[in-house]
C-alpha cells in the first residue's frame, strides 16, 4: 500500500504540526493513524492495517460506496455549477428530503454542512419569530461557527469559551441515567414530562424578565451530550410549551438522522408521529463525506424569510454534485434496506453489550437505538460516578487491536459506537468479545489514578489519550538504539 | 441532450418552486436557464444551446476540467474521511497553499466555505486581539451566515437587513469613479491614502468611544460593491491604522484569489510586497465548483486560538476529497499557466472594453486587473448617475446572445465579469463585439423610464430582470393557442 501514500508518515506529522492549526485536533494525539483507504466499515493505515470502524457516522452507506462514488464522479464530469440555475439534482433532492419528512415539512434550503444548516435555521427562526432568544440543552453541541458556539454549552462552558450570552437559555440534558433527574430517584415517574418541565420554567421565566422565545434548538438524541436517548414524552412537551411561548422547534438531527435510529428516518419521530419540529437540520450522513446538509421546513417559516426581502445565496449549496451524491445516499439506504439492517444489528449489538455490562461493573449503562449506541463507564454504579480515565484507556487498547471507538459525554466516560450503517453482527460481535478483553484488563490493573487538575487530566478531557505515552517513548528509545546499531 | 434531463423544465421549475425556499433565486427569473452540463467557459440548457459563461468565477481553470475530475474521482473512490486522521492530501495542500502566501502567512485551516472561513477568520481575530469591534467597507458581502451579514452593509443595509450592529464601523469603499473620493474631484491626489484615512479615523473615533478594534476585513478588490479596483496604498495605510489600534487584518480572497487578477497569486500583492495581512480568506475557485475553502494566518494568530483551548473541528473540512480537488486546481493553474494568460486575456478584453467606450456614451469606466473585469454603465458621463435599468435590460438581452453575463454594485450598474481562467481572446471578441451591438440597440432606443420605488424597480435591484417578460406573456399566449388548435 505504499503506492498511497505521497511521503512517509513523519513527514506527514511534520508538515501538519507546521501547516496546519494545532486547534485541530488528532484522533489518538499519541500516536495518531495515517489512513490511506477505505471501504465499507474497514478503514487502512499505510501499512495495510485493517480497522474496524465503529465512530464514523458520516460514512453512512459504508466508506466508499460504489453508487455514491459514481454518482458523484459523473456529475463531476458533467456540470458543477450554482443553484441558480435550474437542475434537476437539486429539485429530486429536495423533493425526496420533503417526501421523507412529516407535513408541513416540505420547503428546502441546501447547504455544506451541519454547521451552516444550524445558522440558516437560526435565520430562518428569526425571520419567524421576530424574537431572538434561543433555547438550548446542557452539553449540546451545534457546531463550530460563531453563533453556534453561542448556542453549545460543550463548547461555552469550556476552555476558551466565552460563558453563556444573555439570549442563550439551558436547559438541563434529559438524561436519565446521569442528568438532574435520574430513574433510580424517579421510579415510575414519566421524566420526559419532567425534564420538559424545566423548558416550560425558562419558557415562564423568561416571559417575567420580558424576554422572548425565538427558538428551542436540540439533537434528537443527543450526542456529544453523551450518547443520550431522549425520554418519551418530552419533545412533545417541550415543543407545545415552547410554541405557546412564541418560538419555533428546531431538530438538529445532523448526526443522528437518514436512518441510524432503524426504525425511523429521523430520530425525533421515534418520539411518536404527532412529534413534528417546525426546522430539521440534516448533514454529515446526507453526502456519505461529502460537504452537503439541508434545512428542511414548512412553506410558512420559508415564506416569513422570504418575505424579509433578502435573498439567500450559498455558492455551492445544492449544487448538481451535492445532490447526486445526497441522493445515491438515499437511494443506497433505501435499495439496501440499511434502516432494518440497523435495528437488527444494532438490537443485537445492544443485546451483547447489555450481556456484558452483567460482567463488567465498569459499565454502567447500555442504551441505544438502531446504530446509535451509547456504554457508560463509572467507577460505582450507586454513585454512577464517571469512569473517564477506564474510557480513555479502553478507547486507546481498542485502536491497538484495530477498532475505532471513540467516548463523548461532559466526563467522556460514555463509549459511543455509531459506525457506517452497513455494520455486521460479526462486526457487533467482534467488537463486543474485544471490549470483554479489555474491560477485563482493565478491572484486574485499573489505570493510575489521575489528579483532576493535571495536565495529564487535561490531555483525557481532550479525548486523545496518552495512556501508552511511556511505551511509545521506549519504542522511541529503541528505535534510536536501533538507528545507531 | 434530452437524456441529461430527468424531467422536462416546466417540471424542474414547479417542483423548484414547492420544494426550494423562495429566498434562493434563480437568474433570469423570469424565464430562467436549466444548465445540464457544461466545458471549459461553456454552459449548455437542456437543449444543448452553448452559453458564454463570463460570471461563474467559482469553475476558475475552467467546468469540469478533466485533472480536476480525475482527481476528485480517483479519491472518493479510495477515502473520504475527516481531519482527525492524518492524510498527505491535507498536508500537501496546506503546504502549496502556504507556499503560495507571503511569510509569515503559513498555518491553515481548512473549511467547506467561503462564509466558513470568514466566520472562522473572526474568531481568529478575536481570540488574538480580545477585542470585538470590526471595520468593514460599505457595500462589502462577505458571506450568508448570521455574523457576516452583520459585518456585510450589502445585506444588513437591503431589504431583511437589521442594520448595522453596534459593534461593527463602516468605512467608505475605496470606490474613485463613484464613491466619496473620486478622481475628478481630486487630480492628483494620493485616494487611496484618502480613503485609508476614513478608517484612521474610526480607529481614532472608536478609541474615543471606549471601544477596541479587532479587526479590518475587505475584499482585496471589492466585487459586490461593484468591481472595485483598489487604489494604491490603500491596505497599506490602512493595514498600519488597523495595527496601531491593536486590530488585525483580514484580507477576504474569496472571489478574486487563485491567480484571477493575473500577476499575482492574491489581489491584496497588487498592492505591493510589504501589504501582507494577517489573515487571509480563500474559497470559491479553489474547489472549481466542488466546496473547499480556508484560512491562512501566522503562526503567532494561530497559536492565540490554540491556547484559548478550544478545539476547532470541521466535519468535511480539509477532507482527502476537498484536498486532492484543490491541489489539482493549484496544479491546474500552474501547468497551463493560467495567470499569465489571465493577464493577456483580460488586458485584451480591458482594450477592446475601452474602445468601446469610446463609441458608446453609456459606459462610464472601464476597469479590471487580469479576469476581474467591470463596465459601469452611467446615463450621464458628467454627474455619472447609474444606469441601472439598462445594464439590466443588457444582461438579458446579452442571454438572449448567448452570453451569461451579470452585474453588481450598489446600483447593479456594473457589468462584471469574472469568467473562468481559461477564457480566451476569441471569447473576449465575441462578447464585446455582442455587447456593441446590444449598446448600439439600448442607445437607439432605451428601457422605458422606471419608477424608482415600483415594484419593477424591486425586481431590477434584486438583479433578475424580466425586461422580456412582455415577450414572455405573448409566448404563453401563442402556446395556449397553439395547444387549443
Amino acid at each position: 500500500m505504499d503506492s498511497l501514500e505521497q511521503m512517509p508518515k513523519g513527514d506527514t506529522m511534520r508538515l501538519r504540526k507546521r501547516h496546519i492549526g494545532e486547534s485541530c485536533k488528532l484522533f489518538y494525539r499519541a500516536d495518531p493513524l495515517k489512513i490511506v483507504r477505505a471501504e465499507g466499515q474497514y478503514m487502512f493505515d499505510e501499512k495495510n492495517n485493517r480497522y474496524l470502524d465503529c465512530i464514523n457516522n458520516v460514512a453512512h452507506v459504508g466508506h466508499c460506496h460504489p453508487d455514491v462514488v459514481k454518482a458523484g464522479s459523473d456529475q463531476l464530469a458533467l456540470l458543477n455549477t450554482n443553484n441558480r440555475f435550474l437542475h434537476d439534482n437539486l429539485v429530486v433532492c429536495a423533493k425526496k428530503l420533503s417526501g421523507l419528512m412529516p407535513e408541513p415539512l416540505s420547503v428546502c434550503f441546501l447547504v455544506n454542512s451541519g454547521s451552516e444548516a444550524n445558522d440558516l435555521a437560526m435565520r430562518l427562526a428569526r425571520a419567524h419569530t421576530k424574537n431572538h432568544d434561543v433555547i438550548t440543552l446542557d452539553h449540546a453541541y451545534h457546531g463550530h461557527l460563531t453563533t453556534l458556539i453561542d448556542i453549545s454549552p460543550y463548547k461555552f462552558n469550556h476552555p476558551g469559551g466565552s460563558g453563556k450570552p444573555e439570549w442563550v437559555h439551558v436547559a438541563p440534558c434529559p438524561d436519565v441515567y446521569r442528568g438532574k433527574f435520574r430513574d433510580v430517584d424517579y421510579p415510575n415517574q414519566d421524566l420526559g414530562k419532567k425534564y420538559a418541565d424545566e423548558v416550560k420554567n425558562i419558557c415562564k421565566k423568561a416571559r417575567e424578565d420580558g424576554r422572548s422565545i425565538c427558538a428551542f434548538i436540540a439533537e434528537s438524541l443527543q450526542s456529544c451530550g453523551g450518547q443520550i436517548i431522549t425520554p418519551p414524552n418530552y419533545f412533545r412537551n417541550v415543543y407545545k410549551y415552547v410554541r405557546e411561548a412564541g418560538g419555533v422547534c428546531i431538530a438538529d438531527e445532523v448526526q443522528v438522522g437518514f436512518g441510524r435510529v432503524g426504525k425511523a428516518w429521523w430520530a425525533f419521530q421515534l418520539q411518536g408521529d404527532d412529534v413534528i419540529p417546525d426546522i430539521v437540520t440534516v448533514g454529515k450522513p446526507m453526502g456519505n463525506g461529502y460537504p452537503v446538509a439541508a434545512v428542511i421546513t414548512t412553506p410558512e417559516i420559508a415564506r416569513s424569510f422570504r418575505n424579509t426581502g433578502m435573498e439567500y445565496f450559498n455558492t455551492y449549496g445544492g449544487n448538481p454534485v451535492s445532490c447526486a451524491i445526497a441522493n445515491a445516499v438515499i437511494d443506497v439506504l433505501e435499495k439496501e434496506k440499511l434502516r432494518d439492517h440497523a435495528t437488527r444489528v444494532g438490537n443485537h449489538l445492544l443485546n451483547l453489550a447489555r450481556q456484558l455490562a452483567t460482567k463488567h461493573i465498569l459499565i454502567g449503562d447500555v442504551r441505544g437505538v438502531g446504530l446509535f449506541v451509547g456504554i457508560e463507564l463509572v467507577k460505582d454504579r450507586e454513585s454512577r460516578t464517571p469512569a473517564t480515565a477506564e474510557a480513555q484507556h479502553i478507547i486507546t487498547r481498542m485502536k491497538e487491536e484495530f477498532i475505532l471507538i471513540s467516548s463523548d459525554g461532559p466526563d467522556r466516560n460514555v463509549l459511543k459506537l455509531k459506525p457506517p450503517m452497513v455494520f455486521t453482527h460479526e462486526d457487533a460481535e467482534h467488537v463486543i468479545k474485544i471490549l470483554d478483553e479489555v474491560l477485563t484488563e482493565v478491572e484486574d490493573e485499573p489505570p493510575r489514578k489521575i489528579n483532576t487538575n493535571s495536565p495529564e487530566r487535561r490531555k483525557l478531557e481532550d479525548g486523545y489519550m496518552s495512556c501508552n505515552e511511556k511505551k511509545i517513548r521506549i519504542d522511541d528509545q529503541q528505535k534510536e538504539i536501533i538507528s545507531k546499531s
